[in-house]
Formats: C-alpha cells, sequence, structure tokens
C-alpha cells in the first residue's frame, strides 16, 4: 500500500468564506483530499491575536468555517479538521523551537512587517501576534507536514520552517522534525466587487458562499466594470474589469466570454448584459454550494463532532512529535 | 481549618547551588515549607533557551539540584518539587498570557536588557530567551501563587505578571489568575571568594554545598581579605573584606567576632588566624548540609521521583488554570 503524503492547511476563523478562499484554497482542498493526506487547521489561537478582545466571534465563526468547508466539497471522512486549541501540544512544540529563531529574523519578516504597518502595530506589538511566525511552524511541524498548499507568497514562510526544522534536527541530531514543502497551486485573481485587489470582510466587497440568490444578484449589478464608460456605445474596458475578470472564472463557454469582451470593447454591448450573464454563471456555479451549505447548517453540531473527533487524532500525532522532540533534548523522564 | 497560601519559588537547574543561593533562597524555602504550600519549579525549558546545544547538562543539573534541596533541608514530603517539562500546560498558559504583552514592554525590561547585553544578543536574540519573562509569568500564574519570594531586584517582573493577570481578567470578565504578590527577605550579601559581589560558577569563585571539607578549607584559605595588608601587623580594612563579610554569616558567635574586627583593623592577628577561623565555623555550619548531600546522593532515584510526583500534582493544577482560560476565551468545546 502507498503511503499517502500529508498536507497542512487551514484558515483563522476570522469570518465567512468568499470566493476569493473559493478559488484560492477551499477548491483545490477538495481536490487534494482525494489524492493526499489532508488535515485542515481551524487557527482560532491565532484568530484570537487579533481578535483577543471578541472571543465570541471567534467561537461563532468556527461553525461558519464548517459549513463553508462541507458547501465547497471538502469531505468530512477523507479530510481530518482540527480545532488548534483543541491540540495544545503546538503550543508547547512552538516553545521547543523558539530557541532557533530569533526576534530580529521576525521584526525582518516581510509579511510582519507588513501587518505591523496596516495595523499600526509599530510602537505597540503584542507578542502573539510577533510570534505567529513561529506558532505557524508549530502547526506545520505538529503534523509532520510534508507539503503546504501556499501562494508564492508565503513560500518564505515555508522556508523558515525548514530552517527551524533543520536547526532543530541538526542540533539535537536526530531527523524527526520532517521539512515541509510549498504546494504552489493556480493563484486565481479574485479581486474584490469594487475593483480593490482583495476581497475582504472589512473592505464589505466579498462575495460569499453563503450569500443568497438575492444578495448575489444586488452584488453582482454592483461590479465594478470600466467607470469610463458611460454610454453602451462608448468603447469600453476589460483590463480592471471585474465583470469580466469574474466571467473568466465562472463562465465555461470561453469563445462567448471573447465575443463579449469583443463587443464591449466595441460599443456594442451595454454593461447589464454583461452583468446578466455574469449572474447566470455565477448564480449556476453557487447555487450547488449555496444548496449544500444550507444543508450543513442543519448539520452543525455533526460537523463540530467531526472537527472534534478530528482535534483528538492530530493531539495524537502532535503530542507524538512534542514527546519525540522532549525525547531529543533530552526532557523526557 | 486555615487554608494555606501557595509560594512560588524555583531555579534553572544550570549548576550545583551555592551557599549565596544558600543564604539567598534555599534557607528560607527550608523555613515557608512549614507555613506555606510551597511549590518549587525546576525550570528546566527555561534553562534550555541559554543551554539548548547542552541538554545533557541541564538533565544533569536537575539530579544535582534535587540533592542540593534535600542537603538545604527542603522536605519533599512537604514542599511539591515539580519539573517545568513535565508541565506543558505552562507553555498553553504563556500562549494566552502572550495576547497582553508588547514586544516594546520586554525590549524594555531592564533585565533582559542587561542579561541581553551580558550575552552579546542584541544584535541576535533568541525567541526563547526573549519571551522568557512572559513564561516566568506563565510559571507563576500556573500554580495560582499567591506569593513569589524574591529579591528587590525582581520585583517589577511580579508586578508584570500582576499586569498580565489583571489585563486578563478585565478582558474576559473574570478573575481566574491570581494576582501574586512578592515575598521580599532578607537579602543575604553573599560574595566570591574573589571579591566579585556575585557568586558563580562561570566566575570560579563559588563555595558549594557539595564541597569536600577539604575543597571547603582550600577555598577558605584563598578568600579575598586586604590585599594592602602585608604583614600581620598592617593595619587592615574589614570593607571589603571577605573573610569577614564570611564570619558575619556563619560565625554565631558575634562578640568574638567584633573582637577579632578590632585586632584586625589594629594589626594584631594574622590573616592566618582569621581564616582558620573562619575554616572551623563554615565547616562546623555545612558539616551537616554536606553530610545530607551525601545521604541524597544514595537516594536521587527517590528524589526524582517525588519530583515526577509533584510534577504531576502540578500539571493537574496548571491544566485546571489554562481549562478556566479557556473556558474564558471562549474556547472550550
Amino acid at each position: 500500500m502507498e503511503v499517502k503524503k500529508r498536507i497542512l492547511t487551514g484558515d483563522r476563523p476570522t469570518g465567512q468564506l468568499h470566493i476569493g478562499h473559493y478559488f484560492g484554497s477551499l477548491q483545490s482542498r477538495a481536490k487534494l483530499q482525494d489524492e493526499y493526506e489532508e488535515y485542515i487547521e481551524i487557527a482560532n489561537v491565532q484568530a484570537l491575536t487579533d481578535n483577543f478582545d471578541n472571543p465570541g466571534k471567534v467561537r461563532e465563526n468556527i461553525e461558519e468555517l464548517l459549513c463553508d468547508y462541507y458547501a465547497a466539497g471538502i469531505d468530512f471522512n477523507k479530510a481530518t479538521i482540527f480545532i488548534q486549541s483543541e491540540v495544545p501540544a503546538i503550543h508547547e512544540i512552538f516553545i521547543y523551537l523558539a530557541n532557533f529563531a530569533t526576534v530580529q529574523q521576525i521584526q525582518h519578516n516581510p509579511t510582519i512587517k507588513t501587518e505591523m504597518a496596516q495595523k499600526g502595530m509599530e510602537v505597540s506589538t503584542p507578542l502573539g501576534f510577533f510570534i505567529y511566525p513561529i506558532h505557524q511552524a508549530a502547526d506545520i511541524l505538529c503534523v509532520n507536514a510534508d507539503l503546504v498548499p501556499v501562494g508564492k507568497d508565503q513560500a518564505p514562510m515555508i522556508e523558515d520552517t525548514r530552517v527551524l526544522a533543520r536547526k532543530f534536527n541538526s542540533t539535537y541530531k536526530t531527523d524527526i522534525l520532517h521539512q515541509p514543502q510549498a504546494l504552489f497551486g493556480v493563484e486565481a485573481n479574485v479581486p474584490g466587487i469594487d475593483g480593490n485587489a482583495k476581497m475582504g470582510k472589512s473592505l464589505n466587497n466579498g462575495i460569499y458562499l453563503a450569500d443568497t440568490e438575492e444578495e448575489l444578484r444586488k452584488k453582482v449589478f454592483k461590479v465594478y466594470t470600466d467607470p469610463a464608460r458611460i454610454h453602451a456605445t462608448d468603447p469600453g474596458k476589460i483590463e480592471g474589469n471585474v465583470a469580466f475578470t469574474y466571467l473568466d472564472l465562472f463562465d465555461k463557454d470561453i469563445e462567448e466570454v471573447e465575443a463579449m469582451k469583443e463587443r464591449y470593447r466595441n460599443g456594442t454591448i451595454k454593461d447589464v448584459e454583461v452583468k446578466e450573464r455574469l449572474f447566470e454563471v455565477m448564480n449556476e456555479f453557487l447555487t450547488p454550494i449555496r444548496e449544500r451549505r444550507r444543508e450543513a447548517e442543519g448539520m452543525k453540531e455533526e460537523l463540530m463532532k467531526k472537527a472534534l473527533e478530528g482535534s483528538v487524532k492530530v493531539a495524537g500525532i502532535a503530542t507524538g512529535v512534542a514527546g519525540q522532540m522532549k525525547e531529543a533534548m533530552k526532557l523526557k523522564f
């Protein structure tokens, strides 16, 4: 029997998932679950670093996340979904790794730098936030992950994890920590409906898996197109036109999309016609997802039970890894 | 029945204990164990932050520490001795506290600053070292300690722990974290035999509880006195004269010590006479401790068993505290 490679992926439970998440990760997770031994972490402890004063929100979002997973076709019997706070060995592994990371290395981490600037944390940086790159390495190492699906911009994070694992292994003359590899997928460009490159709750520009047909229609008709085009007879731009970016993603009839683009450039199609078509294909795509999500709403207890079972499984693996680390560090009695 | 207050104290297992430790903490621990519910932590995980590449040393030093405790009169049936690495809930509590500490606050911590300078860590600061003030707060909070015996210079560390506890409690509208208080004892001044204000292994100027009578004699005769005094008839200085500092600590016959000081100042006593007397009283004081230590050497297994039992007890308390914290943070399922 061939041993499947292990994949670790996950989310912070900070809100419902949108189509950006779907094309960015959910869709591929639903595929990867057949080929790999897939672990999906709900990083609720890390979510608290940004939301420590609003724990109720983090808690509620776990259930939303489970529903989104189910809706996106993640099979709770194939993938192992687990909740970070149920795996305290992650915190222990973090402490053991902390001797192999430096404060300066985190300070120079581009992601940390950007986030600190965005969140206005330069003068007062919560330690919980600051240590998260190393805590994330503990997430990855705690299940002996072989592969971590990431975007190109997250590649350095995987490299840092590999370095930590190598340093630990070489210091204690062991090979217990697996060096994970980044798994790069197709990076879908899913801008917000307002044309912002990123879709997000705080930007109020997202299309969510949980959106009703009515909500979807409203949002589609608000989608950012070519603001310079006043009349349907004006030639329009396709670049940066979110309606066409979405059509490229959702419309399977590529020839039709190309024909619409041509008519748009020539000023022989109304915006409303493009949007009607966009609504049609998006709704067709999202309807089964929405229906599965509604089904999931009625199964919350069952899905949570599965996640807690997954957590017990991962806690077992992680405690094993922490134990091996302790053995190597002569901390076992 | 009156409930005894809880005391937390402890050591990093980085070497054998000397008379500085004895007068600084061990002696008072042996007294406090009757009046209080005393917990003594062997901080082996924290010891690794400085010695991560030499885990064998940390491991061996645990047994030495246990022997020193026994030698100093700590009763393993009264005090609860525990090993940090056996209480992983401390690491979990650390993570929960980390949201209430900031990087800048640690950077401005005077102890951290001094240690960073001493250890040449300004350019490259291991994260494991950097986070230890918060990890130490987790040590204290994990047993709901009421009191922590410290020197005056460590008072800010206790205050920081109180602040963390308060912030956690007020954020989650709870009172689960106890705010510990500092317990200041008599601060004994025990310089090294070379006159250095501090006694330490790296300075090679210590008198250890494990020293034989022969070693003690050799060290006493090397004790720093008044370097300007060449002949026994020269008037000598008492200030900074380690022989007299030690006599003040060990000689119960205060009048005799005063008489010797007078003769020393007048140049009517030989250094060797002072040192003979010093050896006599130190040896009298240290002989029962040395004998108990030899006894402990033969009981290592038993002492370790006690420490592991203590660890199980503390792990139970700490897991309870971590559980209450999780409850407050809505992380319980």
